[in-house]
């Protein structure tokens, strides 16, 4: 059966999540009713990121087996046709070779988070940025943030829910930007790891915002992970200013 | 009665447009209902742009009267509270002098239009850009647009609703910007002017888009405009990517 990647966006806010669920409303699930209009059978797909509810994807990777041999950018054309009025789109589809799996064959992930900084209230990026009504120490963050690259046994960031074999991660990246944004000005988080643990990132954004507003000196950051104690860890944040950005692979798909 | 200028940010998607309306959500509308939970009375406020239905606003400026002398920080928050959960917010907020008018005293009013060039839907930008598949030539549009720019009168860009006593406004600029957004290649038209005609943006914005998909050679839009006739106009665009981004007054607000 051929199979194809497909560059995955969607607005996290209407679905349960990722993952396809009995009773609630899922992006996988909203693909694969998608693909059962094109060919009616049970369709199982696979994703490189299993996006909590409320987390949005700008560049989420999933594929799909199919038994006819689509052109791929018709195949995109017709799955947005299917997909329709569900805030997902297909923004780019890419025949793979047949042993290719979204999620087995990715070796980077990269989250965006964003903060929003304002006293009012969000109206057109409402469920999109998390809001916090102080400001935040830009250069504060970044030195707590420091404690976290590399390799490091994650276990105060990861929920007691992850279902990862072992608790040890490299996060290879966490860049803090302060932007102004048309909304105000906001916090980017960017993460960049081959892999991460369940609310790996919500945990440390909510972390590093203690640190932002003096609550914790950034050294607490280092004290907490090396606590390896999931009570260490500051409040997990909200997901809806999460976004999985892009996914990585050793040849580039798309 | 003290008079206070109102910094208003919404989405306008819910709206049928600024203008308070008997039986359909308004802003104006849901702004006056906060201000009655707070002095209770009828309400009526003026504000900059009376913008359409769809139509959003970052910088939108009305203004109101109280009874009450208010700490206008706290009459902003008290608002906020009231307007929830009605996708729209007070950024700031000041007390002005009992002749300040948030629409005879504005001397400027700015205008953004996104244009969003992509094959796939949008989803998280849903009802907040116009989509559109092709792509564009900037530099035609930026020929066309300079047609428009100065005194003219601009019947042909003007709505055959449009209460204006006069078709003669002066366009001040026109810049046309294309950025790399997360959602894809974005086309961002900056409109500023004393004031507007009744669509006027999306007059304009509509028959610029014909000029950079190749229809229009840009010599046309000036030959539109000469032809002071709204039979000449391109199509008018939707509502959807329009902003209104800031108000300009003799001397500043906020």
């Amino acid at each position: 059966m051929p199979r194809y990647a497909l560059l995955v966006e969607y607005d996290g806010r209407p679905f349960a999540g990722w993952q396809r669920q009995a009773d609630q409303p899922s992006v996988q699930g909203a693909i694969e009713a998608a693909l059962a209009r094109l060919e009616p059978r049970a369709h199982t797909i696979a994703a490189a990121g299993r996006t909590d509810a409320g987390v949005h994807a700008r560049g989420q990777v999933a594929h799909c087996d199919m038994v006819k041999d689509w052109d791929p950018f018709r195949l995109s054309e017709a799955l947005n046709h299917h997909l329709k009025p569900a805030p997902v789109a297909i923004r780019a589809c890419r025949a793979v070779p047949d042993d290719w799996h979204a999620r087995f064959s990715a070796v980077e992930r990269r989250y965006l988070f964003r903060l929003l900084m304002r006293r009012a209230p969000a109206t057109l990026e409402t469920g999109q940025v998390w809001r916090v009504m102080h400001s935040l120490d830009v250069e504060a963050m970044r030195a707590g943030a420091a404690f976290l690259v590399g390799q490091h046994d994650f276990t105060t960031f990861r929920s007691v829910m992850c279902q990862s074999h072992s608790p040890v991660k490299t996060l290879d990246e966490i860049r803090i930007e302060q932007i102004e944004g048309a909304a105000g000005p906001e916090i980017r988080f960017s993460l960049r790891a081959r892999s991460f643990l369940h609310n790996q990132v919500r945990s440390i954004v909510g972390t590093l915002e203690r640190v932002g507003a003096g609550a914790w000196p950034p050294a607490r950051v280092g004290e907490a992970l090396a606590a390896r104690d999931r009570a260490a860890c500051g409040p997990v944040c909200p997901p809806h200013g999460l976004y999985l950005t892009g996914v990585g692979y050793p040849d580039p798909v798309f």
